[in-house]
């Protein structure tokens, strides 16, 4: 099963798509919509889902696009392992988030470089169990500290370092809404669609 | 109604606190687990939430400082604006994560420099609603980046740019487990309690 929800955007022109491993319907319905919103301010171009198919999700993200600006898309698959190994003949790095990989600090430096020459990177988000082949089929293990906390925050922060800010400037095009940025309280235009 | 769970730690040293809006049982229990195992990732103090009252929260947090280590607090209140004015009343800097306010990259030299000379900061996080009087009250009404995202996202991001990374080589005290990084694997010791 493979169902693919594109909002904007071409997939042959992603540098970065997200493998968010295991959703399961309910449980993770906040947090891998909290993923996907990240994935998608942080610079982004996709996520791919493995686990329960789950149309909350899609329902989320599309309203968020729809409002706010694109290229952005979700899309479901079956197989993780798939997934991977698609990515890889493609020429993209694989980078797994965990707690047990090499803190960012001391691998982030190479990981960039290493980007700037391959097809793109496509970033794994583990779920509640992380099948042990996965560590060895990434490219980098890489820790958001070696501390528990998130899979939402460890996304953010790594992009953050990857794209060294620059996703603090990025224009997303299409949507509706704009915030003018505000010292004490809220300023939102409304733009018309071209 | 006021219920203080102090794992580990000592008030009078807190340097950065979190405020989590708004909390609502089962439907926000693992956004706000994930704002606090986040918060003591990223170098907070502990966590102040107002809201449902939710034990499942406390459990997980403390089954993380337990294994992890400390020093971390979860506290609850029910009126955010009491702890507003108590931290502002003991010079604290007041800084509001909101989608709506001023992007980061423009701001956070001040807010770092702020934070230097003031008795410590308490970062704001938004629930459901936010009151409108938060805005007038925070020091400063913090983007990070205008997009929607994730309460667990911006509060990551914002921490890292205001410690510069340093949070990357905390350390925990009082735990039971440690993370050997490993660039394939799993390596986990089981320290000894002093």
């Amino acid at each position: 099963m493979r169902s693919s929800y594109r909002f904007v955007g071409d997939v042959m022109n992603d540098r970065i798509v997200v493998l968010r491993l295991g959703h399961r319907i309910h449980r993770d319905e906040r947090i891998t919509t909290h993923v996907c919103l990240t994935a998608r301010a942080f610079g982004a171009d996709g996520v791919v889902i493995t686990g329960d198919h789950d149309r909350s999700i899609l329902e989320s993200v599309r309203d968020v696009v729809n409002n706010w600006g694109g290229p952005f898309w979700v899309e479901y698959v079956s197989s993780w392992k798939r997934v991977v190994h698609e990515y890889k003949d493609r020429g993209y790095l694989i980078v797994h988030l965990t707690m047990y990989g090499i803190n960012l600090p001391d691998v982030i430096s190479e990981v960039r470089e290493g980007f700037k020459r391959s097809g793109g990177m496509l970033v794994v988000l583990g779920g509640a169990k992380v099948p042990g082949e996965l560590y060895r089929l990434a490219d980098y293990n890489l820790a958001v500290t070696n501390q528990p906390h998130s899979e939402v925050s460890a996304l953010a922060v790594f992009l953050d370092h990857l794209f060294e800010g620059r996703e603090f400037n990025r224009e997303f095009t299409g949507g509706r809404l704009k915030i003018i940025p505000s010292p004490h309280g809220k300023h939102v235009i409304e733009e018309k669609k071209g």
